[in-house]
Parts: C-alpha cells; structure tokens; sequence
C-alpha cells in the first residue's frame, strides 16, 4: 500500500504552470512585481494541474505523539502538557485554533501516539500506534512496522479529508520533547553533528540542550540509522506524530495537493518523505523558518526557501496557517486581477 | 493646524503595552514562541493603548500622483498609466483590490494629483493639489504651501474613514515615476548617493536607470532639499501622493492607530513624516522589504524591521495588506488563546 501511493506522485504539471507564469505576465501590473507571489501562484499550478488554481478548503493536520526520550531531561515541560495540549485543541483554545480560525481552515487533531489514552471527541481522531515511543538515546523509537503503520494513517486521513474537499494541507505537530527526535533526523540525514541542529525547543535551559545534544549523539550511536532508508530513519530516531506527517505528505502529493509545511518537526518529517519519495520534494511549501538553530540547514537540505521568518518555536501547525493564507492570496491575485487588455491599459514602454 | 494635528502625537502607553507582554506569557505556550506575532502584539497595544488591542476595521488608503520628472525618461511605463490604474482601482481589478478581499479591508482610492481629471466615481477622493508636480530635476516638485495643502488632505482623509471606523491604515500609492521621487527623498535624507538608493522601479532596463539616477543627482543639486525640514524636502523632490501619505501617517498616529507600510514609497513618506514629527516612529509597522534597491537602507534609517521579505515591487499597497492580516492575526492570538490557568495545564519546568 505504501509503495502503491508512492507510485502514484507524479511530476508537476509544466503545461499549467506555463500557463498560469503566462498568465501572470497579462496582469495590470509589471511583470513579475508580485515577486513570492508569483512564483507561488505558479507552484500551486503546477502542483495541482489547474492553469488558475483555488485554495478555498484549507485543512491543517495536527499530529499528536509523545517521545520515550524525554527521560533523558531534554525537555522544558513535563509529559503531560502534550494530552493537556490536545485537549487544549479541541477546546479551541490554543494558537493553532486561533489562526485556523484566522484564515477559515478547519483543523483535524489526531492522536498518534500519546502516552495515556484520550477520551474520544467528535474532533479527536484516534490513530495511535503506541503508547509514546522508546527512548532513542537507548534503542529504537518504534519497530519498522509501527513506522509504516504510521506512515499509512497519515495517509488515510489525508484520504478522509479529501472525501470532506481539501484544497491545502497545513501539517502541525505537538509532542513533548519532539525537537529531539526531529534533530535526530535531520542529523541523520544531513550528516552534520547534533550540535549544529540541536536548539533550545520550547526553552530548555544550557544544561538542558548539553542533556540533549548528548542523547541525539547517542542516539545516533545506537541505533546508526541507514540515511538511505527512511523508515529506517523514522522508526529508530523518529516518532509517531512525525510518521503521520511523512503520510500525510506522500498523500497530498499523491493527490496532487500542496503541503504547507509548519517548522521544525514537519521538516524533519518532509526529509524523511522526500527520502522514501524524491518527488514529493516539489509539492512542499516552507511557510517559515523557525528560530529553531538546524532549521534553516534542513530547509537548505530540502532546497526550500520559507515564506516567513518570524522567530516562531511553537509548532502545531501555526506557522503553517500564516502561510496558507499568503498560498490563497498568490492564487486569488492569479485567478482575480483583470488583464491589461480587460482594463484598457496601455502596455509596457521600454 | 499641521503642528496642531503633531502636538497631538503621544508617546506609545507603556502600561498598555506592559500587559500585552505580561498577558502573552500567561497564554498556553511556550514564553515567546510566537516570537514576531508577540512582539507584534505588544507594538499595538502600546500604539492603540488596550491592554488587548482588537483589528477589525482595515483600512487601505492608496493614494495616486503624477510627476513631472516622467520628462527625463525615467519609468517604463507611459503617464497615462496613472489614471487608467486608478480607473483599474475603482473598478476592483487591481492587485490591490484582489488583496483587500482578501483580508476584509476597504481601499479608500484618493487623486492627490494626477496630471489628468478624472470622472467623479463614489468610490475616489478628490483632494488634488495639482495636474502632476514639477520636474525635479529642473526645479521644485511643487510650493512649500502645496505640500502642506497635501499633508493637511492627508490627514482630513484619516479623521474621515475615523468617522467610519479605523482600527489599522495601511498605506498605498500610485503613480508613474514615483519612484525616482521616493529614492531622492532618501538620498536627501540618509545622505547615501542616489546610485546606492535608485532601483529599476517598474523595471526600467539600465539606459532607464542611468537616466534615474542622473535625474535624481540633478534633483539634489538643483532644489538643495534641507533634510532637517520634511516640509522643504517634500516640497522640493516629493511628490502629491508622498504629501498625502505623510499626513495618513501623522493623522493616524494621531489618533493612535497603527501604520502598516507598504514598499518603497510609503517608506519614503515615513521618513518625511518621522523628520515632521519624530513621535511617529513607534506607530509604524513596516509590512516588507521591496525588492526596489534602496529600500533596506530605508528602513534602517527608520530602524523598521520589515515582517516580509517577498520580492515585491508594486506598491497600491499589496504589501501593507498582507501585513495587516498578520497584525489582524498578532491580536487575536492575544485576545482569544486560552492561559495556561483556564485550560489547565501544567507549568513549565525548567
């Protein structure tokens, strides 16, 4: 099933964003002055195969997952904030929900992997793989079947959106000491030390980032994952939230929508997507960097270049929302402007 | 009534701004993690002076101009551009428009002087000074009461749309060959050589440039603009629709509401009205960084630090629109996020 979605991510549509750059060009305005704005009205066109593209249902996915990894001291909060957080989700009450609001995208909680059980809500899916994962500073996050497990739910949620119309997905994540597993990652795949990736999360203090930076090392040392495989990657340094968005990418993709990526934690999930599907690469949008320290290495990595940079650190998806708003304002001054000729203004000089 | 309106300008409420940045650090994430969305919300409620400052009622004030330096060759677009680009306006075609949509914002259209009369319409302001300003490379742009008269228009139009209610003003402009005005109001005021400021505007190809910037030496030389007096440097290389903006800037600080600045020529009326009336500074929110030349050096003589950075070049005030929707969002987040006391969470440890 996995391979089968894979195999369905097709290239981007040249001939509409041809068309989409040509039509840019007709617009009452010089050529080009819409700078971002352009290019990103000509992504979306080539992402979803439509001349004039429309963002008008907008979803953001927000993962949920805790980290066996947090015993090694390298979080500022406690274990429980992340059940407290996803209630705090589907209480409306959190950052993420105030800027889905902002932006009309309506949001989808899931529980991949929260180390207590959840009440069932109308607004909670609950897709967990396992009770947090294992601590990677002393084995493996999770089996190479859990990773896969995750990797479909994703999958199949972003399936389950499309029934309900899906125009963008934003992806977010909340896990309590996430940005050590995402670390991992991206140290895993880009080859430079823990060090140079490693930040202050949600604001460990110095002891904190040493405590850290030495389980990433040793998490590294243990498991030595394969930076060629990654579900290898993912279920010995990763963890469930982060799974379920390496799916929901290679879903939008292989559905021809484009993916919103959040900060930290989604790009390490998008590395990890682009390893097991290089053509996922072109579908992905940064919306920002984040003042995470390895982020702007793992965008290089991926050859994105983010739309904001706000010195956001929150996660959830927040980041994401900012950006899928600019996304819908590059397709509404590409589907809406009047033309040159509609206007009855005269053309470029010299 | 010009230094009446100044001497109205307040300091921004420190007390105000105090419990914005207490409150933030009460909401249910991690103390700055929204980083610039944070900051954000704490400039405006020391600007508007609420604790809790709402943005609800947006405002584009885009106001269009001619000049007379179009004469010395420096734009690539022809004179009667401006007023068919006004037309483009009131007929909800532009990239403007298409923006104001997009955040709810109403665009207030104003002929500060086009060189041509244009047909009443009930949605254009008429407040014109004159048929275009004089060229200035050959002489003043206009008479020191001319560009009071334009400042005072300015200012009447922000306690107008006060009347119907104004919570933010963004800034816009058009106007063929506005650009070779705004980089010598620059290059008077920052001392910089005009060939360090001057940028390709609409995309003048480098005989254009060339032209530009020898016009811009010869405006300095020929009009020996004072730059401790806003009025006389105004007056002497300004332009109509720059006049207007300065006062929208005064007239809104003012009356405490935030600026939200577009592009190149708004920032160049930014540092005429900070050299005015220097309390004006702290109301200003520079929305981006064009991509026109100069611009940087602009705004770090304002000491702004744009919230985007997206290659624009277009003004109308396309820019200042996608930053409202932030500050829109900046507020919200404030208002309407839980604190960790009504949702329950736990502390943060260490």
């Amino acid at each position: 099933m996995l391979s089968q979605i894979i195999s369905r991510i097709q290239n981007l549509d040249e001939g509409a964003a041809a068309s989409a750059r040509a039509r840019q060009d007709t617009l009452t305005k010089p050529p080009g002055s819409l700078g971002r704005l352009e290019e990103l009205s000509v992504q979306l066109a080539g992402i979803t195969g439509k001349p004039i593209p429309v963002i008008k249902d907008k979803v953001i996915i927000t993962m949920a997952g805790d980290h066996g990894v947090v015993a090694e001291g390298v979080s500022a909060y406690p274990q429980e904030v992340t059940p407290q957080m996803v209630l705090n989700f589907l209480n409306g009450g959190a950052a993420i929900n105030v800027l889905a609001r902002h932006i009309g995208a309506r949001i989808v909680v899931v529980d991949m992997g929260v180390a207590v059980d959840l009440e069932p809500h109308p607004m909670l899916v609950i897709r967990k793989i396992g009770q947090g994962t294992g601590d990677i500073a002393r084995g493996p996050a999770m089996t190479r079947q859990q990773a896969e497990q995750a990797i479909l739910a994703g999958m199949e949620i972003v399936e389950a959106e499309m029934r309900r119309r899906l125009d963008i997905v934003g992806t977010g994540d909340m896990g309590i000491g996430n940005t050590t597993p995402s670390a991992a990652i991206a140290a895993a795949l880009t080859g430079e030390p823990p060090s140079k990736i490693a930040g202050r999360g949600t604001g460990v203090n110095d002891a904190g980032l040493k405590r850290k930076i030495a389980a990433i090392e040793q998490a590294l040392a243990v498991n030595k994952p394969n930076p060629k495989d990654g579900l290898d990657v993912l279920a010995k340094v990763g963890g469930f939230e982060i799974g379920g968005l390496v799916g929901v990418m290679l879903g939008a993709a292989a559905n021809r929508k484009p993916i919103m990526l959040d900060g930290f934690i989604s790009t390490a999930a998008a590395m990890i997507a682009v390893v097991i599907a290089p053509a996922v690469r072109p579908y992905l949008i940064a919306a920002h960097r984040s003042q995470e320290y390895g982020h702007r290495l793992m965008l290089d990595w991926l050859e994105l270049k983010p739309l904001l940079d706000f010195e956001l650190r929150l996660g959830e998806g927040t980041g994401a929302a900012l950006g899928i708003s600019i996304a819908e304002a590059a397709c509404k001054v590409l589907a809406e402007m009047a033309t040159f000729a509609e206007a009855g203004i005269s053309n470029k000089g010299g």
